[in-house]
């Protein structure tokens, strides 16, 4: 088991976990859900596409519905780069360790030409450089519904193989590792999940072991915690209970004030707050063994086992096919589920 | 100087502070403001008023906004008494102590016959029984806005004789006092402000010393400091931060959070968090020396000089002839005022 | 099934839910777990007792732990009356109603002449008017613990026949209905639970269908939903998050912020926030179906066998046997357990 | 005025923020006001230096009181850099530019080889890369004060000439521009002051015009408002409310909710919180007009002639000789003072 520790500046910059599109079957149900209930910014629907983001990002989107003929699903998941030259260097990095790509230009409303490209667990990646600025409602306070979501955090993805996943973005994209699991084993310790950041948070991307490749949970950030216990509020007045899969509790592994909620489709979302910054690149990794109760609920309660089970399948980069799935290489669920 | 100490059963049950008539210039602008900004739920508009109450009320109205041919002012007062027998044992000792007194009936909608009088100050008091009931939107959790208003709790009146008007809530209708504010002089001590309460809060009534009768402010309850603090962004976002007028702090008098707000016709409103429950009759009231620096503002702070000496006209209770004022009996203003 | 609305007042003047003695197996471990951890105040150790109480309150006490052989259980649970003649009135009401009564005197610290009685459904209850009074500590924030306990709310008694005991506290004691948990039945609606009040709060005592007699928790009010959340942070933290049993969550009855935890020898609190004021005798007590699954928990989670299951057993006001206990009359166990 | 958009990478990768070391008469008496009262962690206490940090933390300490002759003031604010290489690289941009340098080792409890330099403006800078790694109290709840201090978040300063010292920290080191104020003059505008950032936050350090070089305040991140509340209540509840000078309030720019308060000698620091990430560096600076009356405090309120006239005196870096102090080169006082 590897666990890079401060990984060298590489030459391709990726700034951040940006953006996710998700696949739904009715768009203005998705729409009262996403819109009305939980509070994102609708910026426009162009087609079979609505763009939302949150309170205090700046860009055009970071979550997009997509109607599709069954809802469920993630087409792909979006990080930004500093400069243009960095897709640039991405195309030639998938070219050399044989990953599907494929550009793709004026497909989402407001971005510019991006590079679309298959990881070696088989996740959607896109990456991007340009993308539309909108107004930050961020103290437009009166417009604010009760919940507030300020930003998208980041990815959790389920894949079969932590080990390999995890050494291939510290080592091509310089992902720096936060946090992770392991569970020891009579001949040492296997990696059971990392907490991968690019931007200063505890994280850009989470890759725990399970049947993959697939998303998990998209994590957008909330001020406070008391913005989480309104999301739980507002979703079961409104008859969504139902919708709250687990939570709300706090993570020990990055001290999130966590929210897991289902949106009708089933896809997932966490809304999260109280983690920490991460502005020393060399700081040591947090380590946590997978049976501690303390890593997974702080609190101690368990995850109910459609967390551990269910994830949203992703597409393949050509066409909306999706994308097959593998078991992981670590079997044994842990005694308190991730 | 005379604070009865846990006053005898009267006679007379009142309940609780229950109402406020407001008179706004706009009422457009008014509802913009009570409604749209600071929460309140409109129960219904008739003619020149607008029914308005907070999220866990299950009254028709709480809040009174009158359309007036000036805005400014307090038609009156109210009241709600346990049994319509109370509002014929209030018509007597009206009589008894020479106040003017007129029952109204089909004036406000929703409220069955009530009585109104001119309190000894000259404040306009209306008592009632019988309101219709309305759904409680307590757990209408995603109608909610981001400030929470959810009951009124008390109104705020100056008075040119603290201590006489003291006297007669205490013993003609059973108010038990909570805290109380002196100033010591040479001869002993004289009564600068007193807290009353009929239900188990800290008060339904302040009494403060100054020119009166003039009502200061209507108090109203929010969950949490939270709620108050999103009561400034919201107001400042939409461009009413002239409007915040003091706060948000801390009384040290009632451990409330406060924020008081004016709005656009200047009339004033206490949003209020913090305090603690009463529920011991005879619990000795508080006693805090006029000077005390953290008896008005717990942290420190300095009120500005309108919060002393602006307060609201109040209606004589025949038509609507405005109140004479009278000079208060004590004249130094505290050094922190209250 | 008959719930009485709005009950006359009566001759006994019971004010509300005052204190409760826990029974502990080793002192020491208790007072961590209630002072250093919960931030509870601690008056004095006296003997075999340990005498805590909220930030908020004036009197001497509103928890004891006393020392047992065995830990696990309560001795009684307390209310304030009005007076001393209440206690004499209270006296021929358990002679009327064949209970078992017995004065006791000097027993508690701080407390004047009480009198104990077990009530119909066998719980050994305490009357008592003279309690010392101690520094309130509600504006001593520097001596607070991130956990702020602010008074004692309520307890919550499991009895075999719900009807027949509620039916006592009304008419015997003057206690109102604020909500309400039915069965429907083939011939018509069975009692499942009451939250009953003299204090103007959601209740002082609720009492639930189950094996009883037995106190299931007593409950403690919190300032806000954050306070709540740092208890659980704190126990966990302190390698206490086993004693987390249930929450945090919010009840669709009562809306509190809930949190059920155990302390070392089994005895259960809940720490709970956000309920409401309930300053109208006369409102209309609020009704449940059991098995509406926002009822209980508001956010849809479901209670742990545990919570339906365990209770603290209690003693009999002779000396310390503990009373025997009864099945209910209502069997089934709600789909979403109370 | 220049204010450069999206500096290029420079070769001096300054980290962040630090920790800054504030000049107190008793040092006693400063411990008992920041750790015993806003709960910094203390670290270890040598000679005539306290060492404290925040709760999420993982170096050796973040501030330094120590004991001087007179208590008032800033010996010097520090960075950290990536790399010892960095430290060379500064020293050699230090002879560039003329500024006094010095190399210090030893000096400071857990710090490695330091470079201390004057900057254009003549604050005192440190530079350092190795501190000892101390354990993180961030989930160690159980022993967090009410008041919860995570982390340094920046320094700032006044300084005589904005525009110039601005320049400098852009292109000698890569400064981000998150937000700016101008004031608009006949010829142009006018940088009044900047708010510039190495890590991802709204700013590490941030230039204001006024007399200087002086040390404004050091900024310290906490989780949410109430965090920030409960600091005015622990202060005011020991005696402190005079320390309180400015807030609770929200600023306009940086959306903060900021308090400031002075420690027995008079050093300034600011608890705040709210702010937002600042994860791509090519976002466009928010400009604001220095008159724009929600800019300094979005609610409204004036902040008092202290906190515009005072701040730290600095030390030189050879030896401690107070810096000398010059006249803004921008001479009128905002409308609402910064």
């Amino acid at each position: 088991m590897t666990i890079v520790h401060n990984p060298p500046r590489p030459d391709i910059d990726v700034l951040r976990a940006a953006h996710a599109e998700y696949i739904v079957s009715d768009l203005d149900r998705a729409r009262a859900f996403y819109v009305d209930l939980l509070g994102l910014v609708e910026t426009e629907r162009v087609g079979e596409r609505l763009y939302l983001r949150g309170l205090e990002e700046r860009e055009h989107h970071s979550l997009v519905l997509r109607q599709g003929p069954e809802g469920g699903g993630a087409s792909h998941i979006a990080f930004r780069v500093a400069a243009p030259d960095d897709l640039e260097r991405l195309a030639r990095l998938a070219q050399r360790d044989g990953l599907p790509q494929r550009w793709v230009e004026g497909e989402e409303e407001g971005q510019g030409r991006a590079l679309r490209l298959q990881d070696p667990s088989g996740l959607p990646l896109e990456f991007y450089h340009e993308m539309a600025p909108v107004p930050r409602m961020l103290q437009e306070y009166h417009r604010h519904k009760p919940v507030q979501i300020m930003r998208l955090d980041h990815f959790n993805c389920q894949v079969p193989d932590v080990t390999h996943a995890t050494a291939w973005y510290q080592q091509a994209l310089g992902f720096r590792c936060s946090e992770y699991t392991v569970k020891e084993t009579a001949t040492g310790e296997e990696l059971w999940a990392a907490w991968l950041a690019r931007k200063q948070t505890v994280h850009d991307l989470a890759l725990m072991n399970g049947v993959g490749p697939r998303l998990h949970h998209v994590g957008f950030w909330l001020p406070d915690a008391l913005a989480v216990l309104r999301a739980c509020d507002v979703l079961a007045a409104a008859g969504y209970y139902q919708c709250i899969e687990r939570g709300p509790g706090r993570h020990g592994l990055s001290n999130a004030l966590f929210l897991y909620v289902r949106d009708p489709d089933g896809n997932r979302v966490e809304l999260y707050a109280n983690d920490y910054l991460t502005a020393d690149p060399d700081a040591a990794p947090i380590r946590w063994e997978v049976d501690d109760p303390r890593r997974a609920t702080f609190w101690g309660a368990y995850a109910p086992p459609s967390w551990f089970d269910e994830a949203m399948r992703v597409s393949s980069i050509d066409g909306d096919g999706v994308m097959p799935v593998r078991d992981p290489v670590l079997r044994d669920r842990p005694e308190h589920v991730t």
